[in-house]
């Protein structure tokens, strides 16, 4: 089994969030660090949630990843400490080369619980993965489709118990 | 002005569980739904969180809608119950009526603020509406891009304060 170690941390600076305006999930999260970061509010290269692989000098796949404390845990039993992964992409011309593979077993090596919340037409990649449907609770996930990987000894929490 | 008596709440059975499946944002909600029906856990015709519109006998629109109480509240102040309004969605051969609209005038008729996480591309349209970008903030927001809307005398909570 191929290691992650191409998996690298994602500093806050110019160049990341100008390689940033590539993918398809820019949003609010990608804007607000670039005015903290014109305004000074963080330093250049300073930690962020982000994670990505690089194919020679560019970046061509990323992913979020925060962690969750436990006592906001709804997802599992027992309550604990656990990942949501998000924005999760590969560049169009670098997908089949298993970088998404490469960042979800990154994410899987913490040994927490992992939620994500796929976009529509992913299921497929995320059953590869191991990752299964959560039961689906309307006051807690909204417009969410949740889906959640568990490590040994982790079982999902019954939220309409 | 146009009122917004297109505007029907809807009922979970059979026949609209069907129309929903002509719906891009068809997900976990609508299997649970489905699923809950068939056992019979819920009722035929209960509640739903789902308004829709009907052009003739078609559903053609639709939106859910949750009332998210003061405790949980992290976007306003002060702290209040609030609409978190998701999958709102016309389909393709109807839109440019204005059903989207009458959808969104219908939630904001509770008066109460409003929370969305619109996809993307449709910032146009909730401009229009009156919404406007929420501070990002990672620990909240995490994959979201939220976008709010503030009846008189409510103001944004500062999430990073």
């Amino acid at each position: 089994m191929m290691t992650s170690t191409k998996v690298k941390p994602l500093l806050v600076n110019y160049k990341t969030l100008e390689e940033f305006k590539r993918f398809k999930e820019y949003g609010n999260q990608e804007l607000a660090m670039l005015e903290d970061l014109e305004s000074n509010i963080v330093e250049n290269d300073s930690e962020s949630p982000f994670f990505g692989v690089y194919y020679g000098s560019a970046l061509v796949a990323r992913m979020s990843l925060y962690r969750v404390r436990a006592k906001y845990d709804k997802y599992f039993v027992p309550p604990q400490d656990y990942l949501e992964l998000w924005k999760l992409e590969v560049l169009p011309d670098y997908r089949d080369m298993g970088f998404g593979k490469d960042l979800v077993e990154f994410a899987k090596s913490f040994e927490l619980p992992i939620k994500t919340n796929p976009r529509i037409n992913s299921h497929g990649f995320w059953e590869k993965m191991g990752f299964q449907k959560a039961n689906y609770d309307v006051e807690r996930d909204l417009g969410e489709n949740p889906l959640i990987w568990m490590p040994t000894g982790v079982e999902e929490r019954n939220a309409n118990a």
